[in-house]
């Protein structure tokens, strides 16, 4: 009983958290076997490797299927709280890893279950998630969320700027050059202003290609948008932890190099020089 | 009378501001009865659509022209100065989403009409302008207002390099490769330049694709220069409150550089080194 | 004698400054006189205009030659150096504005003339030149000098990148694909890592679609690259003039804000106090 | 004896470093002949040269080998520690130059070989390497190598969106439109989310289309990330020398923030108000 509960311990910590090697290398497996069943999906999505190898595939389809349940039985186990994990975003991407073949069970089509099995890949972050990565990503989204609010306006007014474009052309182009309705006219306008340009609908009408020039020309601009809007975000992020934060007692500068005993503006000394040890450490964390 | 008037008020409240539920509710609803005419408008253009509802797309197209119209009277009615906000860009906007309907009276051709509809979409600029985004996409144009000059400068170089690539093309390809002549040649450069690449005109000669790397290395090296000079404005806009409020004690002049120890106007110094707690209290509040 | 030395000043100032409103007239005027000649040679070289008003075309041609033919003799006469701005780069593009006619009287390939005509273009910066635009494209031309170093190192290592990037295609995908050599090959990884993507050569195999994938996310990601150091030079360029550079004679500080009077930083006189105005307006330069 | 190792020593300068005239000289010398060997590579493969000159290129071809090989020997020779040189990466690189001939010998597949005769290319780096470049281009990878764990993020996120978007076109679209297989929409998520547009796999469906737009306006905004990253680290690495170089007088810190007036450490003011003259001169040269 007693080594039963530090057995799910140690289950645990291998399954969940990374600190120990045993946990490394469970991790480094299980993006293995994640993978691996990817590269399957794929194959048997290729009509001459699926005629060939079918059988092979869904036995492989099933093999991992068993592995991933397994996986999530025992995190279901080994967890303190398997309701909270099992409704927790991950336990619904683990459990989403085990659906397919249940799936298959109820409906074939071979399609739509392939999505399901593509999915998995997301689980990939579940390790990613373990590693010290996180903090990088962390701060790739803290940037972003900082630009949310300037991103939606400049989606709102690219929105508003496609539509009028693709009605313009509609109307200038007219479907026999390929622009058979407004929304069609948006695609070729989106096509067009994120500089993707596929060319399956290009402007024949010499007023087409000036309209055509124009869009162009603001998309190639306006590519400096989101950029600026982004770069200008993180570099904020950055420059706020170049210097301490700490307000000088006296002057209120509050950013000093981490090692300033004194205010580099009126030289006060930043921490009063009579406290006993223990205050001078309660200053620590801050300074952190 | 008295309570007419105060009935007007409360109307303008909900109609331009957006301070009360009622204001928010009503810029909600005003937003999905735009979305939808659009989507009318769209489906509309659909070939397949048209053909069979063109009865009920018009009956909606005279239902929401009319709830146009009536918001369009109201506006009128409950603003103080009627004449000033008819002409006022947003006035023009809300007319220009009632006009269709009595321009389809006039002449019948609904393509060109469409455009005018289409235009409604600018409206929900008018509902995004009453919300805190407005704050956010008029720091995005201030930054653009900024960087207008440069742009110019930008904009006129790469037009002059676009013509001159043009011709150059339309001398070494010539009609039989496509380009047809110097404004098609500046079309495909245009195409060219901004990484678009439709692919519809395309180099056949080595010397013409030789050419063709070198716009292309042009185009891809200065994407770069819209980016910076709009983020270099972005950061400058950032940087606007660098400098420190403070009250100097000697002459109040009261804004120095952020680590200012002496005024740069008196020279005194700002901060006297040994304050008496209250005197640095009293600093706080001003300092944050 | 006197007189018409005067009047040539007077001439000087109209043709080569742009401080009198006169000057501002002249400029516009050559201005209009460029683009028309342009849009001369642009319908000139579409085919259908061609065969219509062959006449006319030539005509104007004619009268535009005569026209700068004209400003180009007043240039020399005015000009107190007349070889030294017969020789000066704008000299020689004014030039180049009349050489087309004198050229077609020697041989008559009207394609190869087109180009001396399109060329006429690069005088529209004359005209700018003379605008308080100069100083924001000189402030352009500025950061990218700066960048000057870096952006070769980016363009020699994107180029061996696009060689063996296009020799390894031309191996791997050979003619029967359209990677006829390896200029090709080079050619068709220009067109995708810059992301242009004509698709007038795409890869067939599987290995081929793989390195072209390898391709696209390289272009993608490094066309970060220029971005990033234009951004940086053109930041570290605006933050140089934020501030007025000038030498505190204690400290060396040798930025201020352009009010200062005292260093911010010693406290001491920017300017020493007891100067006779004359001191202190020699002083004035060196703060502009 | 003696002059025999003087000798190698004047052969190691003139080949490895590049401050003597002679070794300038022999760089550019390698530069031309590197350049030289490509043009022939390519010219080579180009069918229509290939089947007229083919003596010539392969004469050409042991030519520029057997100079190469001569290079080789004399590096080899020169080097103090020959062992260390010929398996340091330079020495592998200088190695392959050679190598094509010795493999032609043994199996003559004219293919694969020009690939190892492209890769001769990155010789050029060696060039390079010995110009005051290599000092840029350290700046660069420093900046790349700061963003790296970044990128990865970036990179990681990017091909799950790819996966799952190419998986989704392949079910929405399927092989009637081109879409063939996984990794074939994958291939087109790839060409679509790069912006690079070929357009040889396009949707066609309404459902497909609008998936495409959003996949494009996804590559257009994240087109942001890692030019900002990149631009946030290169500021980052630019800023790093923005502390001030000054000896505090009593406790000699010499490193303080640009507009310190006191030291951080010892709290002592870093310049004296009253200085004399030649103590602010004494000052000058550390400062500038």
């Amino acid at each position: 009983m007693e080594n039963r509960q530090s057995w799910r311990q140690r289950l645990y910590i291998i399954i969940f958290e990374t600190s120990t090697p045993a946990a490394q290398r469970f991790d480094n497996w299980l993006l293995v076997a994640i993978l691996a069943s990817l590269v399957v999906v794929m194959l048997d999505s290729i009509e001459r490797f699926h005629s060939q190898y079918a059988g092979i595939f869904s036995a492989l389809e099933w093999f991992f299927t068993a592995l991933f349940a397994i996986e999530y039985a025992l995190r279901l186990y080994s967890s303190p709280k398997p309701m909270r994990y099992a409704f927790s975003f991950f336990g619904l991407v683990d459990l989403l890893a085990v659906l397919p073949a249940i799936l298959a069970l109820m409906f074939a089509d071979a399609q739509y279950l392939m999505i399901v099995r593509v999915i998995r890949m997301i689980r990939i972050f579940r390790v990613l998630k373990l590693r010290q990565y996180l903090t990088q990503a962390n701060f790739l989204l803290v940037a972003l969320r900082g630009s949310k609010q300037k991103i939606v306006v400049f989606l709102v007014s690219v929105s508003t700027l496609v539509t009028v474009y693709g009605a313009l052309m509609y109307v200038i182009e007219g479907p026999a050059n390929g622009f058979t309705s407004i929304p069609t006219g948006i695609y070729w306008a989106v096509v067009t202003l994120t500089t993707v340009g596929f060319g399956d609908i290009t402007p024949q009408t010499p007023v087409g290609q000036m309209l055509a020039t124009l869009v162009m020309i603001t998309g190639y601009s306006i590519i400096a948008v989101p950029t600026g809007i982004f770069t200008a975000e993180l570099a904020n992020a950055m420059r706020q932890d170049g210097l301490m934060e700490h307000d000088c007692p006296h002057c209120r500068k509050n950013r000093h190099e981490y090692s300033a005993a004194f205010c580099s503006r009126c030289g006060g000394p930043l921490f009063s020089r009579q406290v006993e040890p223990s205050a001078s450490t309660q200053n620590t964390p801050e300074t952190d």
